[in-house]
């Protein structure tokens, strides 16, 4: 609503006190502020990568001698289910989708900015039920309680490692209940492909003869899943809720439109536990979006 | 590394089949598939916006007859520190920053999806060591770990109500310490001053004569805090970590060259407990940025 109120702290002015700032700086502290840029840069933030899970009180935290956060023994930690997005990030369309322009940069302006453009369904990203629906909940409208979530991981990486295109399906959702129990309301139900670890090669998007090939949810599975449980996404570590041989986007299209959303090219999931983790998906939040690059981090 | 391989699913093949798919949906159907996803829509979601934040195992939560989350008593909920992103988001600049381009259509192609073009600097949003120094981390460097965080609110309502330019200061961080204890390591300490809730209005950037006036974290604050603690974060529900009336970004370069980083525009602190609560900072993890709009998410 401001946009158009005449500013006086324009890009120019803006930019000149920034040098000015830079200038005085360096003089008074004599290295320049490179220098205590770099410094900065340098010195690690000790003690500072520490995250209280529990709701309170932060619980005690063990530490190695230098700061640093001690593995395992704090009984809490946090996984990143991200893959790092970058201007080569596979894509299901095969087209570049994300792009990273500078518009302001440290030697010349004291900082750093760039303008990104991204397609909403690249890298880890969510899609929320209006990305295959005429008029469901978009991005934003994903009840935050929703992205907060227990993580179900089932794995068919036995399967998937001799058949690209396998699917997850009904008996793969029956044997991980019939280890772990009930899929847990709210869940986010997780197939760990292992096509996490190819994100890199040319494997993930796997081309061969007519399309691609990655595994992907069957349709059946994820009928299952709104006919027998209150699960509220589904999650792959590949391209697509579909797997790559898919023509017609049929789980999509099943899952999405009945309220449910879904991560495509989740990471990591081979570093989670089946069950047990809380997934905390860190949806964007744009108005009227189908989805977006998500950072999805798992609490375990 | 994939871009170049001819792709034989292309998009108007894609869209041929996606058109292909909901005409025999349609008519298996017979209420046509925007009648399916329609009602797929108005369905509610029912149990399904359950969270379970602690690690394990899944907490019993409380639940209303319809499903719902039953509020508080459950002990345990997220609230959402994001605003909604749009078009017209107020900005520092007071330029628009973020943009949304149409590329496919539910009616004409069967499904949602838009491009996206943003400044990262935009919405509620991250701002990474490398946004204010030569080569600090960029927000894909941030360590997941310090993006789980304990959540310290300082509410400096009182005193940004009676003067726009208001800043949080050493004595406001001691205030809080004298009630709290100590500032915990890699907490993220974050300014209430009661700005988020006028982010739909023109007092959000409050342009009065020579500039903007909104509340900021005072240069020795972010000094006190590199000094004295661990923490790993600051956050501002306003447009900059530095007050309206800087020229010169000080709080900027005292705090994230030091290797820590910041959140503008954060919501619904007022919403939050002043200690206990935990933050999941949902920050973009695109290659060699400087920041970007962040879903950021507390655990009460």
């Amino acid at each position: 609503p401001t946009e158009e109120i005449p500013d006086p702290m324009c890009h120019a002015c803006v930019m000149d006190e920034v040098k000015r700032r830079m200038l005085s700086r360096r003089d008074a502290l004599k290295g320049g502020l490179r220098g205590v840029a770099a410094a900065g840069a340098a010195a690690t933030v000790g003690g500072a990568a520490l995250g209280a899970v529990a709701p309170r009180p932060a619980r005690a935290e063990s530490h190695t001698d230098d700061g640093s956060r001690a593995g395992d023994e704090s009984g809490s930690s946090p996984v990143d289910a991200t893959h790092e997005l970058h201007e080569r990030f596979p894509t299901f369309f095969g087209e570049q989708q994300f792009f990273m322009e500078r518009k302001f940069g440290f030697a010349e302006d004291g900082f750093n900015l760039f303008e990104l453009r991204v397609n909403e369904h690249t890298g880890t990203h969510v899609d929320a039920p209006l990305h295959f629906s005429a008029d469901g909940d978009s991005v934003a409208e994903i009840p935050v309680e929703s992205l907060v979530c227990p993580l179900v991981v089932v794995d068919i990486r036995d399967k998937a490692a001799e058949n690209a295109d396998a699917q997850l399906t009904p008996d793969d959702l029956k044997a991980w209940m019939s280890v772990n129990g009930e899929i847990p309301d709210g869940a986010c139900v997780a197939m760990l492909s292992g096509w996490g670890e190819l994100v890199d090669t040319e494997r993930f998007r796997n081309v061969r003869g007519e399309g691609m090939h990655f595994p992907g949810f069957h349709p059946e599975a994820a009928q299952m899943l709104l006919d027998d449980t209150n699960a509220a996404g589904i999650a792959v570590d590949t391209l697509s809720l579909d797997h790559g041989p898919s023509a017609d986007f049929a789980t999509h299209y099943a899952w999405l439109p009945a309220g449910r959303w879904g991560i495509e090219c989740i990471a990591n999931l081979e570093r989670l536990p089946v069950s047990g983790a809380t997934l905390v998906v860190g949806a964007p939040k744009h108005r009227g979006g189908s989805g977006g690059p998500a950072r999805v981090i798992a609490l375990v």
